[in-house]
């Protein structure tokens, strides 16, 4: 049994770390921290795991007794991984972070976007990025790793095959996502009340959004060069799901995408190529670890449309997390992962 | 491994019973029918199925092939199960009827609430009502299961520790139930679109609703005698979830009512008596076989508020469904069914 | 014109008297005050009204600015009325407040209820519960107008002709409420963000919610003596809407209760009273200053249950309160209130 | 008072109509039709119409009756109004039509994208677009009208200032639109569900939507040229709204985007151009016939981003019908239109 600890487990990625791990059969959450709640058992937070944790309290952080576990998941806002994760890595723990600490392997650029100094940067050559189907090896052999963002999971992943395959126009790449409301996570702002966010849609950050250095990284390094973003963010009136419509112009119209994008994705146990034709709808993820792409090129144009969708909560921040967690420890990469998304 | 068939596949009882048997150790399906989508792969028609029944398409029902079951589940209209669970009982196949065909014990009552003749009065003395919390040895050894309806289940569980007691004026019994829209199925009718049922509250068959016999039978089993029972369903704009207030006036104010409750339901796997003072949301059951209950008594009156919520496709219907195989094979009653509710 | 002065107007009900206002042919908004957005234009706040309100910003509240106004509107949280009514009265401005802060006509009690003592209780004699359908008289001639909460105005509208009418076992009352999660206004609370209400419901408060007392003042005044109330409220995932199911036990069953409610109603220009069978929806009154009833008696029995909906920031606070203004100015009762609410 | 016909009144434009010609404080519906139910009260149907139309039923289409009317709106399926607009015309009355029978110039277009020959060629070339931002004159002298779609309402009133200006490459234009539920009409599909539809998003049509080339046709007109257009259409878990999120690339880094869009529109009554930065929610104009478009050049590129919001069942269907009325008939062209959009 892996002796798994989370950080600051009362926000929606830490409930469900929870709930996906309560169903794993080689892991066992032994710590679950938070300053704020510290004495309240989870299951008063979230009735949903009345039954699974009945023995387990949040507690204040301590590096001693995480560090007696055998991976620690951060499960925080920014900044507080960059605090704890040098002791605990010294310790020998594993750390898996599923903020955005250590996805950005250039701290300047870190800094620029998330408003202050990065706390960290002397572990930023450890730091592993935890997309599997692009870092797998790398994080076989990891002690630290970054858990990319919701939109940069879906976009990237859409974005990959074309990129890779050096067949479309780098420099002139459309991301238009749409996100539902928990991507804000649990904290209180007016933007994520019920009355404020239902029946209504809007773009957000259009002017810059944290997601898009990291979406730029990982796209760079799969085109072998630079290249050139407008990424666009929405919020959906839904709890969970991130939708990617990506465009980005074909230089050769001959290619077959449909194969192209089967082949690329073909041994990878959590995206699903649909076939030609399909629109992925987010539902069909819901609450699984599954990334679900289709690829169209409407009226035979030279515009590729990559439609790509995640559940947010689980392939872009917990059930990926488990996913790493799962290469990290030589386990089966579907350990606790399996289930269908539930419809309806 | 127990082979399992399902009739009538494409609704949401059907679909929720593939979810939950995709990830259940000891059962595996087999068959499911379909006639107007024979042919077609359950997973085009369910994309969150991807991956789990690749090889499974609907068929045609055919009694042969479903005789070669060891359970068939029902997920049909009524009328259906009445046709053809005779011939698969006599095949030595086991029945699980998730329909109203076979709940009530008066067919004439079945006649007057469902506007047809009862199909198969003759088997309606092997039927065996599944609500596990009552009838568990029954179920063991029956051949013909009538899984209890939605709010059946939840309102039945929410009064049986009063009635059982004899502390309650069984006369005067209010259930004001709630309703998730896929209560009403997958069926095409204009309340059930999402422009029509989103932002709207309502009360519908306040004059007389199909569950009250069913109900008021559960309630009278209970109480050894008769019941007077108000029954309003209402519909609220949600997928799933039943939350069913039950009002009673206790005839003894010293009755410890949280004790009451909690002993009732000590020993059941799937149901949960909250701690006093607690409000079950139906988000905590969501996609979980889980009854959660909490009993209140407000101002120290002598009336009873009794708070009980479901996922109806799961507890009140596949879910529940399941355990009753379970019991039926002698499994673990938790097979297949041990996963938290997805909060948020 | 009138000139109208509101405080607190950065809320659902501030806003809601801003649109309602806006279409009012004989009133004229003058000041707003908030001070914490003290010199934000509205229509930054509320891009709905860009082009309606362009001259108007938010201000400090200040008694010389508001006393020059004809009336003055509290959409403030409680106890902000009680330390500025008193002098705006002595300024000769009439005050309707849609706070808690005079429904109660016991300070005491308020007390209790608020947990605070009353600030105010030289004023409560002034007060006039403005109800139109029972108090429009003394509202034509008040100068200090609490308006009726939600759940009391979806209530009393009714219980009301069972209780004058002297018919209904009083000692039994059953209020079970549902609201939209705009009845909790627009402060920052956990329960209040998308991802906690949304595809859930629950009851809340079920121990005792303030509007117990005020609907139990109410109901004492229309059966001229004591009653016995239980109230539930509960949250449903909609913006907007109240909706009250009622029971009540007829001591007459031969009383036409589709004729007395009818008659009871049959002047009111907000109340409208449906055809027998009928069963309300809250979108029906979505924007709208109307309270739509149905009356039943399931099964013939001596239980009747009233089916009453509102919007509950219309005639359950702004419109109400608009309505009131129209009274007690002399104008036409509807003006400014005359538009269909909005379906779908 | 304008005599007003409705065609097809039992769709959501249709008691649209109802809902806005109930404020208009010159037109008067007197005859409304539907072949389906005839006979019935329009407040049966609609029970927030209770009390504005108390004569008003559904009526089978009469040429005679609805020749008398000075204007008949046609709120039908395609097909209706081509073979009832001619007579109708003749009888010297004035058609608004609401579906797509006239709105592209090109029959065989038309036929190519409806499936079915164009019914009325010979009216094309009296056909004028209502979309009153561009085609204001002919309107004013019109006699059949074709009321624009809604996603062609929304992304034609975002693009038209670059395309006019002549400072976009005009053939690499990107419309991502976004439109609640309504948008697919009240009749009954399994996608329309709310079951189906909530807690879920997705593109669809992504091949060819019917929209296409009517946004096409509009866009050349403004660009004096060819244009190339792809349009990915999704649909959002909302009743009402539309949100285009368009891209282009200007030629010319130079031009003061803010201020040619402001220009544009300057004396556009229902045209709102919001500040600089801002991002427009679908809420914002729910209820209310205004568009409301914000642009931006993210990082400073050459790529512009255009946001574009509107109620598609008033300013994308029935607002801007009546909007046309107005202009034909010499009306203020606010008339009946200049309430607030509703928040929240």
């Amino acid at each position: 049994m892996v002796k798994v600890g989370i950080v600051g487990g009362t926000g929606y990625t830490g409930v469900e770390l929870l709930r996906l791990l309560a169903q794993h059969p080689q892991a066992e959450v032994v710590v679950i921290t938070s300053r704020s709640e510290a004495g309240m058992p989870v299951a008063d937070m979230y009735p949903n795991l009345r039954g699974h944790y009945d023995g387990l309290a949040f507690s204040v952080p301590d590096v001693k007794t995480l560090g007696a576990c055998d991976v620690v998941f951060f499960a925080t806002p920014h900044g507080v991984a960059h605090a704890l994760a040098g002791e605990l890595l010294e310790a020998g723990t594993k750390v898996i972070d599923l903020s955005a600490d250590f996805r950005l392997q250039d701290p300047v650029e870190w800094a620029k976007w998330y408003g202050q100094p990065h706390g960290a940067p002397q572990l930023l050559q450890d730091a592993v990025y935890g997309l599997p189907e692009v870092n797998r090896e790398q994080i076989r052999n990891a002690r630290l790793i970054a858990v990319p963002g919701c939109y940069p999971t879906a976009t990237q992943l859409g974005f990959l095959p074309l990129l890779e395959a050096g067949i479309a126009d780098n420099s002139r790449l459309i991301a238009d996502c749409k996100s539902g409301v928990s991507g804000a996570g649990r904290g209180l702002n007016i933007g994520s009340l019920y009355s404020e966010a239902n029946e209504s849609f809007k773009a957000y950050a259009v002017k810059g959004h944290r997601h898009l250095p990291e979406i730029t990284q990982g796209l760079r390094r799969a085109a072998a060069g630079d290249v050139g973003l407008t990424f666009v963010p929405h919020l959906v009136p839904m709890i969970r799901g991130i939708h990617s419509t990506l465009y980005a112009t074909v230089t050769d119209r001959s290619v077959d995408l449909q194969a192209l994008f089967e082949k690329r994705y073909a041994d990878e146990p959590f995206v699903d190529v649909m076939p030609a034709g399909s629109h992925p709808e987010t539902r069909s993820v819901r609450g699984a670890n599954v990334c679900r792409i289709a690829v169209h090129r409407p009226q035979g144009g030279d515009l590729v449309v990559v439609l790509s969708v995640i559940d947010n909560l689980v392939k872009g921040a917990s059930g990926q997390a488990v996913q790493n967690m799962n290469i990290l420890f030589g386990l089966d990469e579907r350990a606790g992962l399996s289930h269908a998304g539930m419809m309806p």
